[in-house]
């Protein structure tokens, strides 16, 4: 009989197989460096991924990554009272914080209306988002969600929604992507880029 | 001051960052699925890292994995007294064994002469190959070794050591790989697949 890798292997390279990117192949390679390299110190991420998991929350007004319940964003004063950048998920904070280009406050939706799969406005973070806005008082909603046919109808949604209570309401630009050419647009993002035309 | 994520997911993208085959941008995303996603379950792959590092041993006559002390393979009677095939590490056990061309033991040498490296002969398990070839009495010692300069030389060196046993030593083939067209093979794998030509 052909032998295998002891069972708590075949366990680990059933673990690591589940992570976005890594296939079975992949997957048996890390295994056996984690187990055969000198330096590896499995229980090392062994201990992080625990401490990672057991220690990490949503922050209870944004929805970003925290350890104490209010995230280090929400956390800094100079922040308050200025703009919220309404984003789908807590993963898309941190590449508009390292943009640069924002230094207001955040909120996830914990998604966008997807009707097929059975995400309505009820599963959405928005009604705490009109709560934050009544009692926070900010200068400005931006709506940086997808540009897809999911975060346009979000998007939308969230326009009505926000309409009446008489606070600016922007969304983020549409256009050519830095360093796109015009040649690699796609036909759509042409007539976006087009309809945004500004003064130069 | 530009936020970023907190410090155990930082510490947890570094420690996946150190596995082969995952960059910064993959362990960061690694680690926001890990943390994000509702089926993740990070703790269960923390679990599978401390068990395995924990209850796996190198197998004490071959070097392959084992929790027990003795391998699977090794604990396999039918396979005594039968052919050895020494390998370079205990990783190289499961690709022949896969291949379903060898139904003998294994001996990984833990590694393969490298000056350079200052890995001698004293650093290899050859020392036990020699006492399991005194005890074991196996038909045919098998030397399946890179086929690099390294390789060869550590192959060429264990012929040497064990021509004075009186045991039948064997080296694996060298030529064009299956599958392997004429126009894609080097110059030395030709000259090697010429030079090991046999009766069609």
């Amino acid at each position: 009989m052909a032998a295998d890798y002891p069972a708590p292997f075949l366990h680990l390279v059933r673990e690591l197989r589940r992570l976005p990117g890594v296939g079975p192949r992949s997957a048996e390679r890390i295994a056996l460096w984690l187990l055969s390299h000198r330096d590896a110190h499995p229980e090392r991420l062994g201990t992080a991924l625990h401490e990672a998991a057991a220690s990490i929350v949503p922050c209870g007004k944004c929805g970003f990554f925290s350890t104490t319940g209010l995230c280090e964003i929400c956390s800094q004063p100079s922040r308050h009272g200025r703009e919220i950048c309404v984003v789908e998920q807590a993963t898309d904070i941190l590449p508009i914080e390292r943009s640069g280009a924002f230094h207001g406050l955040y909120h996830s939706l914990g998604g966008r209306l997807a009707p097929l799969d059975h995400v309505g406005p009820e599963q959405l973070r928005i009604e705490p988002l009109l709560e934050r806005i009544r009692t926070e008082q900010p200068g400005e909603i931006i709506l940086a969600l997808s540009a897809d046919v999911e975060g346009e109808a979000t998007t939308n949604y969230l326009t009505g929604v926000l309409a009446p209570l008489g606070i600016p309401v922007t969304r983020i630009a549409r256009g050519l992507p830095a360093g796109g050419g015009l040649e690699h647009a796609d036909q759509l993002t042409l007539q976006r880029a087009l309809g945004g035309r500004h003064p130069a």
